[in-house]
């Protein structure tokens, strides 16, 4: 939070007296060690005005998993720009759901740091862990790119009622991008995703908005870690909207559906696309609200459940259901898509979500009665995790 | 062919006397064990004319793995109709398929055969074998349906140069699909698809046009195979137009295509659509061809290498070259888009494509030099392989 507060808080950053990097190569693994130390023109806020005063301000990045996409020069002089404060807060947590994973697993598992530039603009950070002792695949991806709007994502956005222009229209698109698959098939998949999107008009005019949310997959139905899961993202909600959850619990619902199958991925969460409303500042707030509110209603899963028994058969539900989240990726996901058909696209992060290993059985179903059955229950008929208890909070 | 050579020389069925069923129920196993007697009028082409004479006649159906999609009757009174024709076609070649498939087994593994009717109209008949001991996933499935086309496969037909009226047009469409995963990563995976579709105009007329192709997936490159492979569909095409292979081979390259990651699925084959030239009878002798010619195109190569020894290693690369197929069939392949996006299409005859286990490893790159090196160098380069061999045959 106080990188983020710092940077806020800048008026105008006259110099950079120390910048630095320790990079630690292991293999292809890279880890960003650097601190930022920024003696800049800062602005404090007094109570009717701001008022520019030199100082010596720190920028903390030393957290980050690799340096910022965007130079450092040209973030610390946007400080308000919200591509600015967008790539700071996915920087952060990027670096947060890292730590906090690494934490569950053996000492020796740590994230490959991929640090990667796209040649039409911009680039991206993918971290992940493959093989580990708690995640079997797990993957953290920041991708800040520029660039032309490739015809197929206009034809997307118009299609869900975006008025876009013809012509090549420049972009700018910042996003946080995970996919946790755990080993235990008793430990629930988490995805998360949160992006910020800005197309500038033939003349001149930006349109911006928000997209983003958060969904559990479990292999095995445990109704109070759905339960969990759901009031910890309504608490973030909340905070901001009390409409917000119930509308983002529904609209998770529709989108993460295996139509063929009339089945939903998982017990959902929430999602949102094309936020452009209170304002740019508030819709950023409920956003970063949302990507802290990961942590605490992924972690305590994954330590409660990581350590649980499990035998062969159900490692081959979990390979199945696997099976059927590769569905949804490469059929219905909107995200895979764009990514896949933008021009220079890097396709390993884009599909690092799929799992290490997926199966798929012809006809298999379930025993009625069974625990698989009863999650296949839940996915065919999304519950209301919080009826009466989302009420009362 | 016997079969067909009588149903081409029916010109009235008057009777049927024998039309029986045997099914032999093992789980959700399905046998047609039947065979079908028609006394009918049957015409015999004179030098000059058709000369309707009373005759008993033979349909020979116990070979095929279930009874026909359409009606027994109406096929007999329609023996001239290219709907007849194609049913009866692909009704052989599945059982030709299945059984030569089922010969590389061990005596206990038998195909499954699950017969489906479709709400709508029509449907087909799957044949799957799961965890065999030479295949680890084989599917051969024929759908026969009728319906109207959905606008989305109207979308899907205009976009590649169909001239389609408004309204909801009335479609038949015939096909056999196929994919065989064998078990031992020496023997490569097989996809063959014969069509016949029908689109029926507002004004009455009715377009129709063949589609198919027959294409190699091997895990480990094998450069005799791969000829063998492509001289065996050469010769089938030869039968019919000098020019088809050389046409067909490159469309086969061109469409098996991982965009994403700029690889060909596989060492290719040959892929056509919208045939509707010289004539409807010669194009259909070609798509026979063309589909008897599966079996000696890949069961030489299945026998060749099903007892090959590997190991560890083999098997980590087959998984992940199937995690490759998956890719394409779910993100590019037209025909599952097609049975995806039909109502009422069953999901689990159109993923039966889809292998038993797939890998992903975020950015796995083989060893320049390694066997697994020089696949990914055919595939990203696609060869001529009957370059000057082609030429002398």
């Amino acid at each position: 939070m106080f990188q983020n507060i710092c940077v806020k808080a800048f008026q105008t950053v006259t110099s950079i007296t120390l910048y630095q990097y320790v990079f630690k190569n292991k293999g292809t693994k890279l880890r960003h060690m650097g601190a930022l130390l920024l003696t800049s023109g800062i602005a404090t806020y007094t109570a009717n005005k701001y008022k520019a005063e030199m100082a010596t301000a720190v920028i903390e990045t030393s957290n980050f998993m690799a340096k910022p996409i965007t130079d450092i020069k040209k973030l610390s002089q946007n400080p308000n720009d919200m591509k600015t404060k967008m790539e700071l807060l996915i920087m952060r947590i990027q670096a947060e759901v890292c730590h906090a994973l690494e934490a569950e697993e053996d000492k020796d598992t740590r994230f490959q740091v991929d640090r990667w530039e796209r040649p039409e603009g911009g680039g991206g950070i993918t971290c992940v862990i493959q093989d580990g002792q708690t995640f079997e695949k797990a993957g953290v991806n920041v991708s800040v790119v520029q660039g032309h709007l490739p015809p197929a994502a206009v034809q997307q956005m118009r299609a869900r009622g975006k008025i876009l222009q013809d012509g090549p229209l420049p972009f700018f698109a910042a996003g946080i991008s995970s996919v946790i698959h755990p080993r235990n098939p008793m430990v629930p998949t988490v995805h998360f995703n949160y992006r910020y999107f800005e197309v500038q008009n033939t003349d001149g005019s930006v349109q911006w908005w928000f997209g983003g949310g958060t969904d559990l997959t479990p292999y095995y139905l445990d109704e109070e870690d759905s339960k969990y899961f759901h009031r910890t993202l309504k608490k973030a909600c909340d905070k901001h909207n009390k409409k917000y959850y119930s509308q983002y619990k529904a609209w998770c619902d529709d989108y993460f559906h295996i139509k063929h199958r009339g089945e939903r991925r998982g017990v959902g969460g929430i999602f949102f696309d094309d936020l452009d409303t209170p304002s740019k500042e508030e819709t950023f707030k409920f956003v970063e609200t949302c990507a802290e509110s990961v942590i605490p209603s992924y972690i305590p899963l994954v330590q409660k459940h990581k350590n649980d028994p499990y035998g062969y058969s159900e490692r081959q539900w979990q390979l199945l259901r696997r099976g059927r989240y590769v569905e949804f990726n490469l059929i219905y996901d909107r995200g895979t898509k764009f990514g896949l058909y933008t021009p220079g696209a890097r396709y390993e992060s884009i599909l690092m979500s799929l799992p290490l290993t997926a199966k798929w059985e012809y006809m298999h179903t379930p025993n009625p009665q069974s625990k698989e059955w009863n999650l296949l229950e839940v996915l065919r008929s999304p519950r209301d995790w919080l009826g009466t208890e989302g009420a009362e909070k």
